[in-house]
C-alpha cells in the first residue's frame, strides 16, 4: 500500500455506491484471464488468443477509469473543499495514478 | 474466433515451445485479478486499488507481445516462407492485432 | 470546441502558470515531428523511424498528463469548491478526457 | 541509431513504396501539434487542449501500426526467409519496437 494522504477514507472509498457493480467487473475480467487460460490450454491459434488478450486489457481500462472518476467526484472534490493544502496532494496523486495508466 | 488463414495451424500454436509459461502468467494474473476483488471488497483506498490495476493491465500487454513474438517468429515466418501469398495475409492479421493492442 | 460548462474559464485555463513550459514543449514535440519527416526522406531504416514515433507519443503524452494535473488543480478544484453541481459536470468532463488518453 | 541487423535495408526501407503517404501524414501531426501550440498561445480551455492531444496521439500511433505493417511485410517477411537466424532477429526487433508502442 502507498502512503497516502487520506488513509482515513478508506472505510469510505470513492467507489463506495459502486462497489457491487466495480466487483462484478472485475468478476468477469476474472473470468476472461480464466478463459485465457482455456485457449491456451486447448491451443488457441494465437491471434485469437491476442483478441481476448486485448478485450481483458480494455476492460481492465474500463475499470480503472471508472475507479478514477469516482475517485475524484468523491475523495478529491470532497476531501479538497475542506482543505486547499490536502486538495494539492490529492491532485498530485490523482494525477500519479492517471500516468500510471497511461503507460499501462 | 475469428477466419482466419492458418486454422491449420491451430493445434501448433507460435506459443507452443511457451505454454507452461504462458498459463502461468495468466494463473498469476487472474490471482491479481482476484486480489482486486478482494481489495474493492475490504475498501481500499481508490487510488491503491489504481495501482494495482496498472499492475494487472501491464501483466497482460506483456503476456500479449510475448504472444505475438511467438506468433511472429513461427506462425508468421514459417507459414510466410512457405507461401508468399499466406505470407501477406499473415502479416495483415498480425498488424491488426497489434492495432487492437496498442489501442487497448 | 466542445461544448463545456466553464467556458467563461477560457481566459484563464488551468496552464496559465505554466504557459511557456508547455509551449516548449510542444515546440520540441514539433521538432521531433519534422525530425521523423526527415528521417522518413532520408529512407531510415524502419525500427529507427519506429523508435522516434514512440519517443515523440510519450512526449505527448507527458504534455497531457502535465496539462490534466492544471486542470484538475485550478479549474476542477476550484471551480467544483464553489458549486457542488458543477463539480459534477467537471469531473464527467475530465474523466472523459482521461478515457480519450489512456485510449489514445 | 540502433544497431541492428539490417543496415543493409537502410536504403530499401520497408515503407519504400509508402514514402509519400507517410510523409503527408507527418505533414498532418505537424500541424496538428503546431495548432496545439497556437490554441495554448490562446489560452483554449484545457479540455478542448487534451482532446486535440490525443488527437494527435492516436495519429502518430497509426503511422506508427502503418510502419510496422510495411516493415514486417518487406523486411521482416522477405528478410527472414533467405536467413533463419538473421529473421529469428529481425523478430525480435520489431517485437521490442511493438512493446514500445504498447507502453507509449
Amino acid at each position: 500500500m502507498s502512503e497516502h494522504p487520506t488513509s482515513d477514507h478508506a472505510s469510505h472509498p470513492g467507489y463506495a455506491d459502486h462497489k457491487a457493480d466495480v466487483l462484478a467487473r472485475l468478476k468477469r475480467i476474472e473470468g476472461q484471464v480464466r478463459g485465457l487460460q482455456r485457449m491456451v490450454d486447448e491451443d488457441t491459434y494465437c491471434i485469437d488468443v491476442l483478441t481476448q488478450v486485448s478485450a481483458a486489457t480494455k476492460a481492465l481500462q474500463s475499470v480503472a477509469v471508472n475507479l478514477l472518476d469516482d475517485h475524484l467526484r468523491h475523495c478529491v472534490i470532497e476531501g479538497g473543499a475542506a482543505d486547499p493544502e490536502r486538495a494539492a496532494e490529492l491532485v498530485t496523486e490523482a494525477t500519479r495514478a492517471v500516468e500510471r495508466l497511461v503507460k499501462s
